[in-house]
This record gives structure tokens, C-alpha cells and sequence, in this order.
């Protein structure tokens, strides 16, 4: 195991300020106000996440959108992380910290394929693409919760965010594949590079689990935060950057749909499994999203309410089938150590999410010869940048000097955090007590 | 008393699989996207809660406000009843279940009244309409709360949802009543069947309180997420169904004054009858947003910035009078064991609502004869099916085979939960604690 | 010191109640819905904090932005003063009663500004400025956290928000200085006003602090609540009254990046100032947000992404050092006990914004001779009206008989809340430990 030095005084500060002003100077050079007088390009903006074009009218149209993304990236993904005991500290500040700074990088990365005059002109749909980028790190970032440094987190933002828009611009523009609600994009993305990274940081240390990798009663009810607003939004983070009318309309119907079909399962398969047949909240607060996450990429098209329920279904029930059963495999045979079970979550259900992309294409009323073929190419392009994007990431934050947290640091806000004392408090008290007791007993 | 068999093991997961699989099957026969091609019969739509019509624009338009209600009802009252130190998993938890369904069934139960071409086109005034008739369900659980188990939840949510149904229809489409906040078809309707089923499901067991049927600090401060969330998105829940434009822009202005004025008269009476003078966090949690239910019905109508605000204090006061004095006198001699008090955020200022609504009518300047007396009767038949469908529902939950809680169970997650081993570890550490010390001092 | 009567038993609901009843009395005398027929008018309306004109076009258009600053005041502002141990039920629960009646009586006092025929007609925009008007009672009540009560506090509100909507109207009618995102009116002046008051309330019994002054590891959880909602909807604050379209744009783009930016900042010098470079959950919380506070004087204006990026660094470095350098200093020398350091996130962030506002005015493209002068005299006239206001306001607190805790009560919800048994448990466990422990001394 390499020395430890986790002491971020000099590092984090350098590595942040530097970055920021890196960040700063490049907006100098090319980011300027959207003026409204490129709407003759405006297809260009809309290759994002589909190829359709965009009829926006007003430049605020989005905005209401915007902010229900916002909260889930801010809000949704930071308390959803809180379940661990001792680490909330770090699951909402460094969520806030990595999304903070990658959505200035995404806005860059993303801007590049899409220059007008030499300049990227920052909208609203723009800075939803922004918001979008951030949350394939904040998914990695569930898969090596609790084990790495702010440091190695803002490597890790850099460098993914970075491959996330070459694959993006691949997928969108060049594959013309429809991923609306990302499913390929986003999510499989960002859960197979943060698995491939947490592969690579591998610990055998932790083989046998840690004492703080695990929640209390409180802190299960902070994460239930973050799930709730990640469900009731996610309506809007698939329908945000779908054309505007009744598409959009058929993206929020859809997922409403899915996830409210999807709530079902997850709670009854979680039952199911569990020792005499009680609720497992780690199944509630993830499993409960999958079906967001599997009707993301054909959210806008006409697959049916009743099709979406059935993908929200099926969705919920892998999921927690995955926490209960996958996971232990995972870290035992694979070595893959998934913190927040990321793969559960986003992983199988973003395939999902692409197969049923494949099928709804293929099963369209208006066949496009090809399609289909491009939708299943754009899955596997998905797939490809995250699972080497993320082994060479890994790589690069495996670097000795980087600040990683030794094994019995690990899942504990304490190493990089100044902690009230509530604790020692309430452990000297109670053994007080205890001790009292015993006299008194006497 | 029943034996009790409260191993949800296989209840549970056939129940809910088996429910939302028929749901599916009734998507798949009944439920289509809205096409926009139904303005003629817009009509329809929008006697749900108000017999006027809206003149819909965009598909989109009333997405934020139906955002706001979704709010309400997964985080407002999913938290408000995190109050109770031991049943937080179940407040969050139980409460996502039972929308998650109801909004399901809502939407077939209302759409079945406003068939197209024999099916139901969702749209987003729809789906907002679904959010509302899980609210009645989630009042009723307010009830009876750490009393019963999810597959009587289940149960209720179907029955109370058909029932709502059936009284919305007739006080919106034959009465032609206004209830746009819906004071009385789902506040006063879902407090008297929440009260109705409690009273069946009587406990004498609790006649003398239960160690876990109370709060503590950080429980409480849960609760108030879901209080402000409720307090703040009231205007949106009040007006979502309004005609657009001025009328809508009233719907918004009345319920935010009315609420505002509650907020001073609940913290009044609450030091004015408490010890000391100190506040009481349940009327703060609870009282504060009585105004919001009390000026529902008159929301959309020209009562006058000055006539809201006196519902308002008027509301709070009843409110919180009715947690003091009048919810203890209703467990005691009329045996309903009210765990949130539903009967003084919802009952009480429903009914006030609605005599509100019928003053509002009669003093009303255009003048509709007998507008007042549809306006009572509608009260008197959400206040008949209430009782009475809640009576009947009381019973069926009352078999002896859907897992309810011995006494010594109730208000506790862990008859239907895995709870974090967080006691048991502090009275560990506490032994070790002591443990140690005793080493120490030997 | 003067005899402590913190019995608010009789003084709490009268006050209270005859507050309220006389404002519903000057609704009814003054206040009216907006019936859209003042578009001519419509100019008034909009010097509020602009001195240009907004093309409204539908009574609910700023809806939306509403509800986000709704957000921003009572969840905001609430969630994140529950930072200390104890004192959450009042940080949450006296946020709601101040900013419930501030509302309202700030819609009265910059309605009066604005009669037309006599009365005040009621809007989304006037709703948004009434709230606005209340997060200056919100920024002076983090000043005194802890040290005041809910009676010193409502005449806090009445007599802030009276002095804050003369200065308004000084600033936007009379010196049409721009103030968008009022750093100067409501940042500024919050800050300055609440210092003031709180040096006039010094206690030198607090000189050595109080051991219920600081957090325990869930209290700085649910104050991160408050500070990631405040961040996320920041942008709506600094924009909602700007002009529609590309003006708002604008607005919102400068303010979401200069947040990013000073995230970034924030968090670097947290580590660079603390011991072994580890992060300070009271920077995080608050400087995070200094560019928000900072950028919104010129929010609208055309200074460039990389200009509004420029300030939230600056931002957070001066935010972070003032907490780490200066609050200490405030304390023991000048006798300003500010407790939740509302100096760092308003007052020394708003002054860099008004002379970010006068910077950007004196470069603009489209000079106007004098512009740069009113700014600046904006900015004197904020600071003025705030000082000298705090003070007068601080001596009329200190009156004996509002009930004010003594120091040994300060920052603990009990003296004025029924607070849960949880605290006597504690207290007993304690009291054994130091029993015991004075047994083992023995």
C-alpha cells in the first residue's frame, strides 16, 4: 500500500484554485451570452440528446425545467449518499463540490462540438446539458463513495466529463441514435465508469466490510430526501430536452408512469427477499428510481402507457434483485467494490433502458431502416468509453499522491472534514450512565 | 383479539405484484396519450373540481404546477409524519407506496367519467388530478398512522380512491359545485374516512398511550421539512385546476394570504394554551397550514384579499384549539385514535371551507339561484361517502389476515422494516465503553 | 441586567394577534387583486428593483419564479440557521412566523409606494417583492440568533421592513440605481441592519461563548438543506424582476456560474485556513454562497460569464476569510456577536456587489452620465438606512419586558418550546455521568 497523505492543506486548494481559474480563463475566451440570433442553427443545440429539432420560442421556456434538474443534481444525488453513518458530511459538500465544478467543465466539453462564431453561447438548454454531464460523476462517484479524496474526485470529474461529451457528440450526431432521457448516455455511463474505477482501486483491506459502511436510523431518512426528489423530478429529466408539445408531454407521461409502476415492485420484491419479509431501505431508496432510469431512452416515443409501466416493472425488480444478490458477487469474485450499489441502479437498468430503446425503434411505426442498429451502437459505444475511460481514470487516481484515505479512514467524514465531538459525547455519557447504573445496582 | 401474523413475506410482494399487474392490464385496455385533439370536449376535463372551463394553450402549461402539487404529496405529507421517533421509514416510505399506487388508480377511477372514444387521454390536468386523489388516501393514513400494516394501507387506498371517485364526479358533474382547493372532496372527505376507519380499528390496548407515539428532536425537525413544503406549494395546490389568467392568479393570492395570516394565529393560541407560553411543535407542524385547507373551496372566488386572510386566522385557531382540546375527547370517549390529529388540519377546516364556500356563493355577486344549497350539499355528500365508505373500509381492514400490529408493534418501523442495529450498537459501545473503563480502572 | 420575564404565555398572543388583526384591517382598507388593467401603470410596478420596464404578458408568467424564492425564504433561510445544536425548532419555526408576517406587511409598506386609485393591486411580481422584503428580517435574525425572542423579533420585522421599503424606493424610484439581485437593498441592509441591533444587544456574558453555540454532526445536515436549496434557486432571485427574455437570461446565467465559481473558491480556502487542510462545514454552508449574494446588483447586466465568475471568486475567498478572521474579531472587539456570521455571507458579499454594480455601470457600453454616482449613493443610502435603523430598531428590543432569555438560555429551543423528552434523558445521563464522575474524583 502506498504511504498516505492525506492531509489536502496544500493539495486540495492548489488543485481546486488552479482548476477554477484554468476554467475561468477559458470562459474568457469562448463563452458568451445566448443573443437569440442563431435560431437558424438551432438544430445544432438539439443533437444533444436528440435529433429532433427544437422549436423554442422563448429563451426562459426551459427554465422551470432547469431548476427540477438542479435540485436532482444538487439535492437528489447529494442526500441520496447520506445513508452511510459518518459520511454526510462528504456526501452532500463534495457532491455539491464535483457538480459545482463540472457543469462549468461540461459546458465547456459540450460547447466545443457545438461553436457558433468561434463561441459557445450559454442558454438554458445549454446549461441543462451542463446539469446533465455532472450526473454520470456524481454516479461514479456513489460507486467509490467513502474511498477516495476530494483531490482524486476533481480528477475524476475532469477526465469523465471530458469522454462523456466525445461519446455524447458520437452518440447524438454521428450515430443520430434517440436517447432522450439517457439512459445509454448518462446513466450506463457513468455507473460502468465508476465501476471500472472502483475495480481499479480495488482494497482488499475492506474485504470483510467496514464498521461505518453502513446507515443509522437518521441517516436513512436523510437519503430518503434525495430519493424523493429524485423520483418526483425525474419526470423532468426526461422530458427537459425532448421536443417541445406533446412529445415532451409523452416523456413526462411515461416516466410518471414508470416510476409509480416501478415503486410496486421494487417494495415487493424487497419484501420478498428479505429475512421474514420486511422492507430493506437501501432496495426503497435506489430501487424505486430504476424505472426513471430504464424509460429514459424511449420516453419520448409512442411506446404506451401501459409499455412504460411494464419497463418500470421490470425495472424495479432487477434493481433490488441486483442489491440483494449482485452486489456481495461483485466485491467478493469481481473485486469491485460499489459503495452506493450504482450498478443496481443505473447500470443494468440504463441497458435496459437501451434495449428497450432498441426494441421500441424497431417495433416503430415509422421503421427507419437502420435504426435500430444505431441505437443498439450507440449502447455499445456507451458502454466501451465508460469501461476503458474508467480503467484509465482509476489508473490515473491510483497515483500515490493524490490523498486516497487508508482503509480504517475509509466512509469517515473525520479524514478530510472538522467533525463536532457529538460522538465521544454521547459514548462518555452513556457509559457514564451505564457506570452509575452499576453503582447504584451495588 | 386476532392472532396476529405479521410476516409480510408472501402477503405483501403477491398483493402489490398482483394489484399493479391488473393496473397494467388496465392501462393497456383504457389509457392513451393525450393527442390534443379533444378541445371540443376540454369541457370535460375541467369539471373535475370546477364547473368552468380552461382554455388549455400548451400541453405543457400547468407542468410546474402539477410539479408543485407532486411535491406536496411525496415530500409534504410523507414528512410531515416523520414526527414519530421510531416510524420515520414508514411515514417516507409507506407514503411513496400508497401515491405511487393511488396515483395509478386515480387516474383510471377519474378517467372512467371523462372517456374519449372510450379511453382515457392523459394530460398533464390529469395527472395532477391523479396527485389529488392519493391525497385523500394519505390524510386517511395520517389517521391511523403506526396502527395498521402496508397491505390494509393497500387495501384502503383502493377502496377510499374508488369512493372519491364516485363523490367527485357527483359534487363536480351533478352538483356543479365549486370546490377548485377542494376544501371538502378531499380534506373534509379524507379526514371523516381516515376517522372512520380508525374507529373501527379501535385499539383499547392504546387507551393509555404508547411509548413510542411521540417525537424527538431531530423526528420533529423531519416533520418540518414536510410542513414548509406543504405551506409553500399550497397556492400551487389550490390553484393548479383554476381557469388560467386572473382567476388562477386570485386561487394564488387568496391561499398565500390565508396562509400567512394562519401562521400567526396557530403560534397564538399555541403559547396562549400551553405551559409557560411555550410553542407546541405539533400545532406548528400541523395548524400553520390549516388555512390552506380552509380557504380551498372559496380559492378561485372574489372573497377579497381581507376575506382569505380571515379564513385563515380563523382556521388557525380552530385548528390548533381542536389538537388541544378536542383530539384528546375523541380518543377517550368516541375511541378514534386520531395518531396526526387529521381531524384538525383536514376535518375541521375542511368543513369551515366549505360553509365558506357556501357563504362566498350566496353573498356572491352574480347570483345563481339554488348555488348555495348544491354548495351544502355537496359538503353533506363528501361528509356521507366519507363516514360511510370509511366505516365499510374499516371492517374489510379489519379481517385478521392482513398482518396488522399487535399494540406493543405499533409505531414502529421494525415490525415491517430492517432497522439500522444503531441501539443496539450504542448500548454496545456504552458496554464496551464501560467495558474498557472498568479494565482502565482495575 | 433586567429582569428576565420570558413567560410569553400572555404577551406572545397578543401581540401576535393584534398585529395580524390591524394588517387584515389595512387589507381591507387598501388591498385589492390586480385585474390587469393597469398595463399602463404597468411602469410602477417594475422600479420596485429596476428601473426598466417589464413587458408582462400573463398574470402567472412569474409563477415559477415565485415559488423558487418561496423556497429560498422559508425552506432557505429556515434549514440553514439549524445549524446549532438546539436551536432548530426556533430556527425553522420563528423563520416561518417572521417571514409569514413580514409578507404581509411588506406587501403593505411597498404597496404603498405604488396606489393605484387608492389601492394596492396585488400580483406575482408584488408577492415576489413581499418575500423579498422578508429575507431582510431573515439575514438580521441570523445576526441575533439565539439570543432573542419571538417578541423582539415580530418588532424587528414590522419596524425592518418599514425602514427597507423607504430605502427601496430611494434607491429605484429616486436614484434609479440598478439593483437586480439587491446585494445592496436586501443583502447589504439585512446584514448591516442585524449587526447594528446585535451590537446594541451585546452580552458580555457570551463573551466566552455558550456551549449550546455550535452544531452536533445531524444539526449540520439539516442546515445543508437550507444552504443547497438557497443555492440552487438563486438564479430565480436575482432574476425574477428582471426584465423578461434575454435580460433574465442573462441574470440567471450570471448568477448560476458566479455560485459555481465561488463553490470552488469557497472550499479551497476552507482547507487552506483550517487545521490539516480539512474542510469547515460553516464555510460550506455559507460562503458557498457569497456568489450568489455578490453578482446580483449587476446580475442583468452584460458583463460576461467570465466577469460573473470573477466575482464569485472573489466571493468566496473574502466570504471564507471573514469567517475564519474577521468574526472573531467583530466579536471580542467591536461587541458584535454575530452568530451565524451573516457579515461573511451578506454584508461583505453584498458591499463587493454594490461595487461590483457601480464597476459595471461606470464600463458599460451604454454610458449615462451620473449612473456610476447613483449607484454609489444607492449603496451609502443601504448602508445608512441600515445602520442607523438597526440601532434605533436594537434599543427598542432592548426594552426589559419583550421577554429577551438570559444568557444561560440562549441558543436553547426549550425557553420557549415544548420540547421533546429526548433533552432530560440526556440531561439525567448526564447528570449520572458527572455524578459518576465526581464519584470517581472522590
Amino acid at each position: 500500500m502506498p504511504a498516505y497523505a492525506t492531509n489536502m492543506r496544500l493539495k486540495f486548494p492548489i488543485v481546486a484554485l488552479v482548476l477554477e481559474i484554468i476554467t475561468i480563463i477559458l470562459f474568457g475566451m469562448f463563452v458568451v451570452y445566448d443573443d437569440g440570433k442563431h435560431h437558424g442553427h438551432g438544430h445544432d443545440d438539439h443533437d444533444d440528446h436528440s435529433n429532433k429539432t427544437e422549436h423554442k420560442k422563448e429563451p426562459m421556456d426551459l427554465y422551470p425545467m432547469f431548476q427540477d434538474v438542479h435540485v436532482m443534481i444538487f439535492i437528489g444525488f447529494g442526500f441520496l449518499m447520506t445513508f452511510l453513518k459518518r459520511y454526510g458530511f462528504s456526501s452532500v459538500g463534495i457532491n455539491l463540490l464535483l457538480a459545482a465544478f463540472g457543469l462549468q467543465w461540461g459546458l465547456l466539453m459540450q460547447g466545443i462540438w457545438h461553436l457558433e462564431d468561434g463561441k459557445i453561447k450559454v442558454d438554458i438548454f445549454k446549461i441543462i446539458n451542463a446539469d446533465f454531464s455532472t450526473a454520470t460523476v456524481l454516479i461514479s462517484f456513489g460507486a467509490v463513495l467513502g474511498k477516495t479524496s476530494p483531490v482524486q474526485l476533481l480528477i475524476m470529474t475532469i477526465l469523465e466529463i471530458t469522454i462523456f461529451s466525445i461519446n455524447e457528440h458520437l452518440v447524438a450526431t454521428v450515430l443520430e441514435a434517440n436517447d432522450v432521457g439517457a439512459s445509454m448516455i448518462i446513466h450506463a455511463y457513468g455507473a460502468y465508469f465508476g465501476l471500472a474505477v472502483a475495480r481499479v482501486l480495488y482494497r482488499p483491506g475492506l474485504r470483510n466490510g467496514h464498521e461505518n459502511d453502513g446507515s443509522v436510523y437518521h441517516s436513512d431518512l436523510f437519503a430518503m430526501i434525495g430519493t424523493v426528489f429524485l423520483w418526483m423530478f425525474w419526470p423532468s429529466f426526461n422530458s427537459a430536452i425532448a421536443d417541445p408539445g406533446y412529445t415532451q408531454l409523452t416523456a413526462v407521461i411515461n416516466t410518471y408512469l414508470s416510476l409509480a409502476s416501478c415503486v410496486l415492485s421494487a417494495y415487493a420484491i424487497s419484501s420478498l427477499v428479505e429475512h421474514k419479509g420486511k422492507l430493506d431501505m437501501v432496495h426503497i431508496q435506489n430501487a424505486t428510481l430504476a424505472g426513471g432510469v430504464a424509460v429514459g431512452t424511449c420516453a419520448d416515443m409512442n411506446i404506451g402507457p401501459f409499455g412504460a409501466m411494464l419497463i418500470g416493472l421490470v425495472a424495479g425488480i432487477i434493481s433490488t434483485l441486483g442489491f440483494k444478490f449482485l452486489t456481495p458477487i461483485l466485491a467478493s469474485n469481481l473485486g469491485i467494490q460499489d459503495t452506493c450499489g450504482v450498478h443496481n441502479l443505473h447500470g443494468m437498468p440504463g441497458i435496459l433502458g437501451g434495449l428497450a430503446g432498441i426494441v421500441a425503434v424497431a417495433l416503430g411505426k415509422k421503421k427507419v431502416s437502420g435504426k435500430a442498429e444505431m441505437q443498439a451502437a450507440a449502447l455499445a459505444s456507451s458502454l466501451g468509453f465508460a469501461v476503458v475511460g474508467g480503467a484509465v481514470t482509476g489508473f490515473i487516481m491510483k497515483l500515490p499522491f493524490w490523498g486516497q484515505p487508508p482503509d480504517q479512514n475509509c466512509f469517515d467524514d473525520s479524514i478530510y472534514w472538522e467533525v463536532p465531538a457529538e460522538e465521544d459525547e454521547n459514548e462518555e455519557s452513556l457509559a457514564h450512565a451505564d457506570h452509575s447504573k452499576n453503582k447504584a445496582e451495588v
